[in-house]
């Protein structure tokens, strides 16, 4: 639905709300998807919520709540009795449930879980965190045995059919719980009946294990066109299985995660998120920027007799330094980019090294003379322009090595790459930056 | 295939490439996965491709094409005969095929769809862009009528289904070619075969147009947890659906792009391309910030007697420039990820000016107080630390604003926000940070 259509919505909900009239409210839930009604009912206020849950079927309760971001789907379920709970919960995927119970309090979740009907599948995921492949999956499967015949396996489809509803691929295993192969629901159904299932199944599987990130889950996915991935644990056993539609989520996510850390901006924030929260993630790296630039401009202090012979060097400083700034963000970005979609690791360093360098340097030479050319116009003075053109090419140069080697380097030191690398490589850019520029420059005077 | 693994095959696949023992070479090719083949061939030599290809299975050439990057994929399909073209498309699913010939010259498209046995599903595909949902979608589904039984969906199931590989939902439609409804093929088995398809079938299914951008494409399947999307032409009529491991791969690839625009690299570019391509991919942007700077500078250089007055002042120009640029860059990534997933729009203007405004001045007070405080410590000059507070706090606000109306205002003059937010932010707070600080500061001598 259009946000402009849900908003109109909205107010109708909000008035039914108000006049307690609840039948009216339930009718215009009802009437949406879960994925519109858990837009319109995120944003009331936990009273109404709580009023529309009482009254709601616990199924379309549980569609709705699988719907909602984690964080409102969490404090929602808090407000929640155990009992309630544990009939939405029963409703819901096992991987869903997991994730939901994942943040709640210990004891709300021990309590819920005594009062599930079937907790049996969802105990063993609450080990695994939600960024992995054992929080991702699902447990809902049906297995196979490889001397079944298709007719058996569609006799055990129908039995347990209506309990998996997450994959179309039929996985088959061995007394060890080992995965053997699958096969596709299709092929399964336009076999001839008597067929063995070890001649169905198709036998190059990749699997992951329950510890992958999810990173590499949607990667691996995407690399080998599956619909569902299958994850194994430690000893190889096959567990459950990711589907698609969680993996584009995820893929969002961390392309999100990525941009926000490479501006400084640590944990989820969504555009709305209240401006308290935002402030404080900001804040930290706005903080160490101002310690960089303390770094950088100590350098300009040390030349502060250069300058005041020559002050419009001062006018200069911010060319030489933000030009590096910015060639540096582009190589940081390829590069962090680059280690996130698995393309780029530790044994391409000299390999990125030496591409980025020869980029840095035409780009450096070329912007640098542009750059020189109008400065010895403006101030018509060729020291000035000389210092630019060196000082530019220079910090280029010294963009693209640090661009290259801080990213790698933290990758290698288990920092994720995204956080620091722009203000890492955006120091030094500032810090050569002046040095390159009034160096070369009291050198010439 | 772990790369380090990859390698060791690649070069044995080299040295039976280089002996001319293609029978090796093609044994060591066919022992891999589709997606391990692509990794491996897209390194080799063309004419080391074009031995391997005219001995290859034109299936087992298929998967391998269908791996590989467009790019890629394109120059070695562009080498092939029409006929060899033709006989491994035959065997593609019809939205792959037609990527392919969509980067392919009109000359060798027409020679191609000549040679193919069933050009008629691909032809239709060739007027969408790759990027919307018409590009993206396969026409090979199974379509059902309403009044059918399960029993007749199941034969119909067997008689076309080795041809349609693409989905495990099968969809039902009018004789205008409407869509009614979706069935899961799990549903359809276990269904007793004399229910009528019209009972069985879920009807409330979001689809999107032929025209749809495949961004919006990847948000509506993630929303609704679909593993397939169904697509409609303009009048309504379906035409084919879109899986969910090409939206996955769509995330990937739109992230990847708004990361590039935002430090200026436009077009594709992947971390091992030849220098040379991303020399020119990355040279306008900076050319660009060239001038912004200059803009920035010729402030500057107006207040040049300011600083011979106080060369100090030249020192401390970085700080407020700089960590507004930073401010800004904070907000405008909010904004402009928000935009691409579909979070903010042009009806939020005043809600996320209000909101990062606020951000801007607590964040601008708590770091201007700081800032100010150690340049007092370390100058000894109130002047120049106030001169500092006031221009950060008026620079944080002036990069709150820019960051949420210039992506806005792109995208309302339908200008992708990632492209130019992040140089038109930062020349705005280079520019007004000096404005800002030497005008306040002159103020105060």
């Amino acid at each position: 639905m259009k946000p402009e259509a849900l908003d109109e919505v909205l107010a109708e909900l909000r008035i039914s709300l108000e006049r307690d009239d609840l039948n009216k409210a339930i009718a215009i839930i009802e009437a949406l998807s879960p994925a519109d009604q858990a837009d319109l009912v995120e944003v009331l206020d936990s009273p109404d919520q709580l009023a529309l849950f009482a009254h709601l079927d616990p199924a379309d309760s549980a569609d709705m709540l699988e719907e909602m971001e984690n964080q409102e789907a969490a404090a929602l379920a808090e407000l929640l009795s155990s009992a309630q709970l544990a009939d939405i919960l029963d409703e819901m995927e096992d991987d869903e449930a997991a994730d939901i119970l994942g943040d709640l309090p210990a004891e709300k979740v021990s309590a819920t879980l005594r009062e599930m009907e079937e907790p049996k599948d969802v105990i063993p995921l609450l080990r695994y965190p939600d960024d992995t492949a054992g929080g991702l999956m699902t447990r809902a499967v049906i297995t196979l045995r490889p001397g079944w015949t298709a007719n058996d396996a569609l006799t055990e489809l129908r039995r347990v059919g209506p309990r998996s509803d997450s994959t179309y691929y039929l996985f088959v295993i061995d007394e060890q719980e080992k995965l053997l192969g699958v096969i596709g629901l299709r092929e399964l159904v336009t076999a001839p009946v008597e067929t063995r299932i070890a001649d169905l199944m198709w036998t190059d599987v990749v699997s992951v294990i329950v510890t992958t990130d999810q990173e590499e889950c949607a990667l691996v996915l995407s690399k080998y066109g599956y619909l569902a991935l299958p994850v194994v644990d430690e000893i190889g056993r096959f567990v459950g299985v990711i589907t698609a539609d969680d993996l584009i989520e995820v893929a969002e996510d961390e392309a999100t995660e990525d941009m926000y850390l490479m501006v400084g901006i640590t944990g989820e924030e969504r555009a709305f998120d209240p401006a308290r929260q935002s402030i404080l993630k900001r804040l930290p790296w706005l903080a160490i920027n101002i310690v960089t630039l303390f770094i950088a401009i100590s350098v300009v202090d040390a030349f502060e007799a250069v300058i005041a012979g020559m002050v419009a060097l001062a006018v200069f400083l911010p060319v030489v330094s933000g030009e590096g700034g910015n060639a540096g963000s582009q190589t940081a970005t390829v590069i962090v980019r680059g280690i996130a979609l698995g393309e780029v690791g530790p044994r391409d360093v000299m390999r990125s090294l030496t591409r980025e360098l020869r980029i840095a340097l035409v780009n450096g030479v070329v912007i640098g003379l542009g750059t020189g050319l109008v400065v010895y116009i403006w101030k018509g003075d060729w020291r000035i322009a000389v210092a630019v053109l060196l000082a530019m090419i220079l910090n280029f140069l010294m963009a693209a090595a640090t661009g290259v080697l801080i990213p790698l380097g933290l990758q290698k030191m288990k920092v994720d790459p995204a956080l620091a690398s722009a203000a890492f490589v955006t120091g030094f850019t500032d810090t050569f930056g002046f040095l390159f520029f009034l160096g070369i420059a009291s050198l010439l005077m």
